[in-house]
């Protein structure tokens, strides 16, 4: 059984709903369909839960809300019209949303919520009715009633495993299951969704709860690159790697599958197909547990700017227990989560994504370090990049950190930083922001090109 | 004026006094003279701190001591009788060890500090008795009446900034100043004395407060050397480095001087020289504030093995606010100090010198590790080894860090960790133990054979 997710531009006209129906039809293994809300038609286009935030808003200026409840119910009329349904979906599409509308508006953040949700809620429902009009058995069911709890953290929306037996059931409905993405119920019923791009995140965990052969996720692009392609021309396609090659290639700025959304599928070792909804023979990118690493040592380079780093040196700085945990806990008090934090013997950097870090946190840190540690320098660069070497021969293969040194010595750049750790799947090297380009496409030569001719 | 230390070798024979003699009154600006009490005439012989020690272990015992105290006599009285002192020096040396004896037993600790502060501070007495013997005006000051106050912790004794004052004083007095190494006194007149090899610290404390122009440490090797001798043949020696190389290569194993003992010297930016006795027209080597690092990038390579790294996965680890903290927090909690701290995007190595880390420390910081933060994976990796490139050039030069990881490829020996910070002197490999040797030459040859051939 296979779960398949259909992202935002895949279901954002009837025609994109018509591939979606082609590819569901086409393997009778695909049985649950998790889908977000219309995305984007065009470049300059507004998503459909842009327009409900834009209601929500108005809603709760307490601002006349007909206009913009039009802009919503017209795009999902639009697309029903297209795809021949009646009239009773748009009805009851415009129906749900004045109830929602009609919501007491004093806990603004479940207000908001509720909206948001109604996206992805109704698109499934639209959804569900047009797999009927095909003649296809198809049931839309809710988070509700299918069991996807989460978290009550209104901020921080996790799910909760209690939900996984309710949500293996889904695999017994009969006909083709359509959920909607995005959202879930905390235990007392109430509706929370996850952050932007959650559909992804429901797929995972229904893929997990149902224990099904694959997950797929279906989106607006061929496949993972081994480099981003605004930078390298044509990247060689990433045909296989591993969730932790995954994890490392997003966490530098790769932003084709949710962060979190790996999580449920990686512990159930469920395997993860990226696939383009546009191209869907195209065999995409498959995230699995271990590949064979001997084939491809490498298997992509991200790189990130946007980094700051704050250097603290004091003298005999190793010799103080608990130097770098109070150094730590200034970060953690003054709630600035770091990413890294190489240190020489009398010396600790901590890097830092330079838009947590506001100018006057930055300040406060500094004069809380000067104050506490007493060190003798303390030393703050902005405009940093961090390119990351992922693959998991790293650990296994002798020589890749000369090669990649190499290769940036040969752009005549700096390296200001190099981390490396054991069992580690990266290689991950700090640089000024200016030669991060340069940088960028020798290390892609150096991996990618020379390999192909050579072997 | 000039400060020079003379260590226990310098001063373990009447022939060796002999060469201190000769090289202080060879150059008139040395004016302060530390000495160290006597150590070891051949390599089986007994230090008298040693033999202080055991005198002390019989004393708190209550067994007889006559026997120990007499070993610590004969040393004193072999070197006095053969440099023509009378007998009183004798006398006044025995007559004080009995004193140290007869004092109360209910502090230990300080009963031990103050038997173990004997050996230097009769050796000063003798010296400066031969000075005069010789016909030079010369005084004994001791560091109660010269200043030397310390803090009250007995374990950690650090030198207070309050005696500045005092010590500088010392420039003024006439004649040439002989001042016991080892011990200071607390602001209420307690004898404390530094952790062993602490002469170099009362030198240099001594060379701060006066503002001497030089501070000479007198050893026993020509120099200091590119690299391990016993390791590498007839390595290059360093003519002058800075107080941070120094710091960076005595960290890795490169034991000639006292780590803390630079700090005083570097806090006032006096220049450090270290001497041999025994062969006192060589140049030494200059340790000074900064110095051309384009001439030599690479000053030195020091390697170290017996370190543990824990190794911590967790997915996800980077977006929980505090996890290295908490990580950090564990170890200083069980009193664990920690090298270095390596990350990756969901891993965070903890390097810590194996002797450091007994077993049982080792299972409940695992446990706790397990248990507080529910990793997914602790992995423990014994017989690890640090290779440290030391080099103020390293922060400016383009591909150093290239030459040196394909310097390492060749020896077809992994690379586990690498470690390079901003603004750092030094470049860190950490390496299996097994391979240290190997990598350790090749780098050797690297940065020190083909560049003195090539240049």
């Amino acid at each position: 059984m296979i779960v398949c997710k259909f992202g935002g531009t895949s279901v954002a006209t009837a025609d994109q709903i018509r591939k979606v129906v082609d590819i569901v039809t086409s393997d009778s293994n695909r049985k649950i369909v998790v889908v977000s809300a219309p995305g984007k038609r065009f470049s300059d286009d507004t998503k459909v839960t842009d327009l409900l935030i834009q209601l929500a808003n108005k809603a709760l200026a307490n601002e006349d809300t007909e206009q913009a409840l039009s802009a919503v119910v017209d795009r999902f009329r639009g697309i029903s019209e297209e795809l021949g349904l009646d009239g009773a979906i748009i009805e009851e599409i415009e129906t749900d949303l004045r109830d929602r509308l009609a919501k007491d508006k004093v806990d603004t953040l479940l207000y908001m919520d509720r909206l948001k949700a109604a996206g992805e809620d109704n698109n499934a429902k639209m959804i569900a009715a047009y797999f009927q009009l095909l003649g296809m058995e198809s049931h839309y069911v809710s988070p509700k009633e299918g069991g996807l709890l989460v978290s009550d953290r209104p901020e921080r929306v996790r799910a909760l495993p209690e939900g996984d037996e309710r949500l293996a059931k889904l695999r017994d409905l009969p006909g083709i299951i359509v959920f909607p993405g995005f959202f879930g119920y905390t235990n007392d019923g109430t509706i929370r969704t996850f952050n932007r791009g959650g559909s992804d995140i429901t797929g995972s965990i229904i893929a997990a709860a149902t224990g099904a052969e694959l997950y797929e996720n279906f989106t607006d692009v061929d496949s993972v690159f081994a480099a981003n392609p605004t930078v390298i021309e044509n990247p060689v396609a990433i045909e296989k790697m591993t969730y932790r090659e995954m994890r490392e290639l997003a966490y530098a700025g790769f932003s084709v599958f949710h962060d979190e959304a790996l999580i449920p599928a990686f512990l159930k070792s469920i395997p993860v197909c990226i696939k383009n909804t546009n191209n869907p023979s195209a065999p995409g990118t498959l995230i699995v547990k271990e590949r064979d690493y001997n084939e491809q040592q490498v298997i992509g380079i991200a790189a990130d700017s946007g980094f700051t780093t704050i250097y603290v040196d004091k003298y005999l700085m190793n010799l103080e227990i608990g130097f770098g945990r109070r150094l730590l806990q200034i970060f953690e008090e003054e709630e600035i989560s770091y990413e890294h934090t190489p240190s020489g013997i009398d010396n600790l950097s901590i890097i830092i994504r330079t838009r947590y870090l506001p100018e006057e946190k930055e300040k406060k840190i500094v004069a809380r370090i000067h104050q506490e540690l007493e060190p003798d320098a303390v030393i703050v660069e902005h405009d940093y990049s961090m390119i990351v070497l992922v693959g998991e021969g790293m650990q296994y293969t002798t020589g890749l950190a000369a090669r990649a040194a190499s290769a940036i010595a040969r752009t005549g750049c700096n390296i200001e930083m190099i981390n490396q750790g054991s069992s580690e799947v990266s290689l991950v090297f700090g640089v000024k922001k200016n030669d991060e380009t340069k940088i960028l496409k020798e290390l892609y030569k150096e991996f990618f090109v020379q390999s192909t001719v050579q072997l």
